[in-house]
């Protein structure tokens, strides 16, 4: 199998590729695995790594002609509302970009697209259904959005077979902050289990809906061997997760680390932070999601868990 | 007021400009009237006219800093089906180059975008409210999705001001048939009204939402002068019409042109129409717009009868 992936360099991507290595992808050996970041990325011996703009380089990603293709290249949301075009131009662009270098070359890959909840705008229900509209309300919401709509149309044309992945908030992300608004939804842990000073942008009663790293790399996984037959040209899966309060959040963090953990954690409301947060929905129902067969942690303990083994070595430090 | 229109060479564009050179926009009179088409269209004296590809034109356009900007230009649904690269090119292409030439010169008018109830695909309830989550199954509806979801982003922000208005099937159009794959909705009445034979491609029991181009140029007047405040960053109106099966067409048809007319008919199954027709809604709700004052006929007479005033001098030929 041909394996290609965009954003390889990214948090998840690194994750994915390290995964992929080991496992292969669909239950199948990996033959050629291709990694493309705005730099070179890292990856197990043998990958081929490249580095440079997604416009650009689209035509050598295609001519790699891979059987799987996960996109995971993306401007954050933070970002993609601070630079509105920067964000059109790799959100959407790149991957137009993309599609027509696969399409030139008449290779019709799985393409599994590093989607988002943030597709969805309020006023939202108490659980947001599957159908419910998505009318996104930053910038980024809309980029993704146009990207479904994008890869629906393809795919019922039958000339790629794409899933698009409606990513909840991954947490605990490791790694240093990056421009996402949901960033802090891991800062508020991961600061504090490394002795470190955290920010709390947002009032404590916010509830979202999070999945670790670790289950968003199964997410991407499980995409790249579903049977998108009975999908039709509706491509786009609301992912589950765990809905939980950042005071919720707090008390796991209290109950691992203790108070001095805790105390760690300064609370300073930033109002661009909580204008895009504030459009967010808290539940997602996922019920196709879960009847597909994806699966995330069931309780803030879970992801905490993955975190601290994953990332900790399996301890915190004392 | 300044005032540009796109795909001016088109059927309801022409319309448009004509009741603009007699009435103004918004009760204010027109003192810069700009129309574009891919070849120069024909307009009012005075009217500055460009011929070209949109996106290479878009600049031309920008700067001369409409007021209002209707945009109408757009391939059609039968032929974005049947070149992909050319409905991206345009349809979301053109309105791309568009917004960002107007971003370039900070100029933010109101943008009235010709989109439409192919961004709805089914399975349908019997009548689609205003609710209903926009899922295309045609590339144009993908198109004008993506167009919407475009401009309500850069609503939001503040950058233009837009209304994209879901027309329901124009009915009955003049003059010569076009690709849309709505085509022979007009076509069966138009054609034997002027003595000529017609082809139905789809089931006599196909219903459809429809309003006529009278009623089409009152819904882009009236978009240009509503008051966007209450929408929000929720720019997309579906628009109301007549739900008519195309038996009461030929029953109305009947009763106007007597059994002569009706017999021009030809039944002539077409798997490429159909296979998109039965893609459409049958009735909308629309029950925004019409709070909003968007008003359309309320009978296939009604919409004979305008077809009749506008286009055949008030008489039917003997």
């Amino acid at each position: 199998m041909r394996v290609a992936v965009t954003g390889a360099g990214g948090m998840i991507g690194r994750k994915l590729v390290e995964r992929i290595a080991r496992e292969g992808v669909a239950g199948r050996a990996v033959e050629r695995l291709v990694l493309h970041d705005v730099a070179a990325p890292p990856g197990p011996p043998g990958a081929a790594a490249l580095g440079g703009d997604l416009g650009a380089d689209a035509g050598r990603l295609a001519e790699e002609r891979p059987d799987v293709l996960f996109h995971l290249a993306a401007v954050v949301s933070g970002e993609a509302e601070a630079d509105l075009d920067k964000g059109y131009r790799v959100n959407l662009d790149g991957l137009r970009a993309l599609v027509d270098a696969l399409r030139a070359r008449d290779c019709r890959p799985r393409l599994v697209f590093a989607s988002s909840g943030a597709v969805f705008g309020g006023p939202f229900p108490p659980v947001v259904p599957d159908d419910f509209p998505p009318r996104p309300l930053t910038s980024y919401g809309a980029q993704k959005l146009m990207g479904e709509v994008l890869l629906d149309d393809l795919s019922r044309r039958g000339l790629l077979d794409a899933v698009s992945l409606r990513l909840p908030t991954i947490c605990v992300r490791p790694g240093l902050p990056n421009r996402a608004a949901s960033g802090f939804f891991s800062g508020i842990v991961r600061e504090p289990l490394a002795g470190r000073p955290a920010v709390l942008p947002v009032p404590r009663e916010v509830v979202h809906t999070m999945a670790s790293p670790r289950a968003a790399v199964g997410f991407f996984l499980h995409a790249a061997a579903l049977d998108t037959g009975p999908m039709g040209a509706r491509r786009a899966v609301t992912l589950p997760g765990v809905a939980v309060s950042v005071a919720e959040e707090i008390e796991a963090l209290r109950r691992l680390a203790g108070e001095r953990a805790v105390a760690l954690i300064e609370e300073r409301p930033d109002p661009a932070v909580w204008a895009i947060v504030r459009t967010w929905a808290e539940r997602f129902e996922a019920r196709a999601a879960r009847d597909m067969g994806f699966v995330a942690e069931d309780s803030f303990e879970a992801i905490l868990r993955a975190h601290v083994e994953d990332e900790l070595g399996g301890g915190v430090p004392a």
